[in-house]
């Protein structure tokens, strides 16, 4: 059974990309591979817009976190981040328990805190090594809007800018050189619209210097490794998860022929018709307004509007998925991916589900919901 | 183009496999997964013949062998370890870079060390926390014929056994309870024959409760995080890579349905053809008699045979990988997986190509080595 996954990740993989996980094994030690690579590696880059290195590992986008601490932060080091939601939680707990210092600049979950507080920080702590940002929270439907201006703060107080990008990259704007942004993680089954399992990170020249002179004491996510195979031959230190990188090469591929501009105008006008036919059905955001993102779709329940019947309905009367809340915020908030293929049938058929979901369990929902996207989906054309 | 794909791993992947990758996507947090998650988990429990608890991690076999240490291993502690090979070199000094103290029991390159080595080590040192041995070693074409007798003398020391058996796990004997092995881990690209970048991990009752009371300061690899989820809710705590999930399901119920000692016989009856045959051509194995391994095969060069020529004829003439030497044997030896899907067609295309591609570059092969390699092939039927 085909569902309409409107999770916030794993989302929907066009055909096109899932059929290419079906190309013959080829041996990873073989000019077949290095072609693959490579290919990879200058599409990654083309869609992170950056001309440093890339990586792709074949881990969840957890993997791919982790190796943007384990790489960097060594005892004691000073890390700044704001934590407002579940993911940017357990980022800066990594920090700390690696052996790190997380300097927590915390807002209230659907929040973000005012960009003055980092300058604040960095004025407090004369030797910060990094900043770190959860560009978007997964787990809240918030987006940090001032990455550009933490990117230019960290560089001119010579930290380094690290950003998890892990459901958002190719889904809104992030020109990884241009905001200073010198390790970027993401993952592949997010707003790029390939299958999970791998996970690109890029990184910046002095990033990679500094990692090339201090690895960690592991093996799997000590990235000294992968740029060593990749500058000898192309290829990655450790078996790669094949069918994943056909895939995600095709994906790619879709990426660029689209256009990264057309694809996040699309998915701001699809976020934009999903925030304006709920708030016509009556739901709230639970993000504040300046700090609402446009892949991540976080909504209030109503009273009366029970989780688990709610998408218990959507999952088996209309076979759409969207996820619950994490944490403290489970049974309050739904959340619905606004990612990857999202068009307007993927906003229409979700928020015609979800006016019916409500009806049935006794929450009316206004019939004019639909229209009103509509009328938003208009500016596809 | 397809391959014959006769590489120590990835190996070929049967049609039934690969299109299981195309099985949609769904929420890795509803019943669907959870149903999909127990059935890999008693399939892989009876595929390693354990009752231990079963993790799978979205890695490749490296990952699987690293959670091994980051779990197991604390400051000090001291690991004994056979090291006869490329990979037992890499995770003895994996032991030591994170902390450990390798006790190295070493071996000429193809040749296993007495089995008494292992019971002096112990005598000498009071204190010895795990025994780690690497079940076959895929960059010699050795096999360990003696792991039942470690684990018998691991368990009456008190310490943890652990089998880095990634090349080998279906293709060879391994019964993991039997032999007091407490962390078994494997891969799916090699004697499983499921594609890359999945790999399952048994642990052992007390080395659970080991791994859950002194958990690593990382979270990918981490696994007291698995367990927790399982436990709760049969999930995983990060994103699988699905596709690969559910190709790892149909390769376990191939294996079933198979039987576990029917396939460990086509191993063994495939490997004697290939050793049988490639005898007759006039070409020896890497490894000594009592180490030889039933899964991969390492093959000295005769004078004349030039690695690049003679594996690039293979690949490009008749479509056969095999693969090179690791480290010092670059060059000097070649190595043939016999694992998977690896029966009478594999071995016998794979002979014959050989013998036509030595010919080719001048080195002549005993016409007779193929009717010599069927002959002990009809012990298949």
């Amino acid at each position: 059974m085909e569902y309409l996954v409107m999770l916030p990740g794993p989302t929907n993989v066009p055909n096109r990309v899932m059929n290419a996980m079906l190309a013959p094994v080829i041996n990873h030690r073989s000019d077949d591979f290095r072609v693959l690579y490579k290919e990879i590696f200058e599409k990654t880059q083309k869609v992170f817009q950056t001309t440093g290195d890339i990586v792709l590992l074949t881990t969840s986008g957890t993997g791919a976190v982790e190796a943007s601490v384990v790489n960097l932060i060594k005892k004691g080091d000073k890390a700044v981040i704001p934590v407002n939601g579940e993911f940017s939680t357990r980022l800066a707990d990594l920090i700390d328990s690696w052996g790190g210092q997380a300097i927590r600049i915390k807002a209230p979950f659907g929040e973000n805190p005012p960009y003055e507080e980092f300058e604040k920080a960095f004025d407090q702590h004369k030797d910060i090594k990094a900043l770190y940002a959860v560009y978007n929270e997964t787990s809240t439907g918030t987006t940090v809007r001032y990455m550009d201006k933490l990117g230019e703060l960290a560089s001119r107080k010579g930290a380094f800018f690290v950003a998890d990008s892990v459901s958002i990259l190719g889904g809104d704007e992030l020109p990884v050189d241009k905001w200073n942004i010198d390790v970027c993680v993401t993952a592949s089954q997010k707003a790029l619209a390939a299958p999970p399992g791998v996970s690109p990170v890029s990184v910046s020249a002095r990033a990679k210097k500094y990692m090339q002179e201090n690895p960690p004491p592991t093996a799997y996510l000590n990235l000294k490794r992968y740029f060593k195979y990749q500058e000898e031959h192309f290829e990655t230190p450790f078996t790669p998860a094949l069918p994943l990188y056909y895939a995600f090469r095709e994906a790619l591929d879709m990426i660029l022929e689209e256009g990264m501009e057309n694809r996040i105008r699309r998915h701001r006008i699809c976020a934009d018709a999903f925030y304006a036919g709920l708030n016509a059905m009556g739901l709230t955001p639970f993000a504040k307004p300046d700090a609402r993102s446009n892949v991540v779709i976080a909504v209030n329940y109503l009273p009366g509007m029970d989780d688990k019947k709610f998408r218990g309905l959507l999952g088996e009367q209309f076979k759409v998925l969207v996820a619950g809340g994490f944490g403290d915020l489970k049974g309050k908030v739904f959340r619905v991916g606004c990612m990857g293929e999202v068009h307007r049938y993927h906003v229409m058929r979700t928020l015609s589900s979800i006016a019916s979901a409500m009806n049935m369990i006794g929450v009316k929902a206004n019939p004019e919901a639909t229209s009103v996207a509509l009328d938003r989906l208009k500016a596809l054309n």
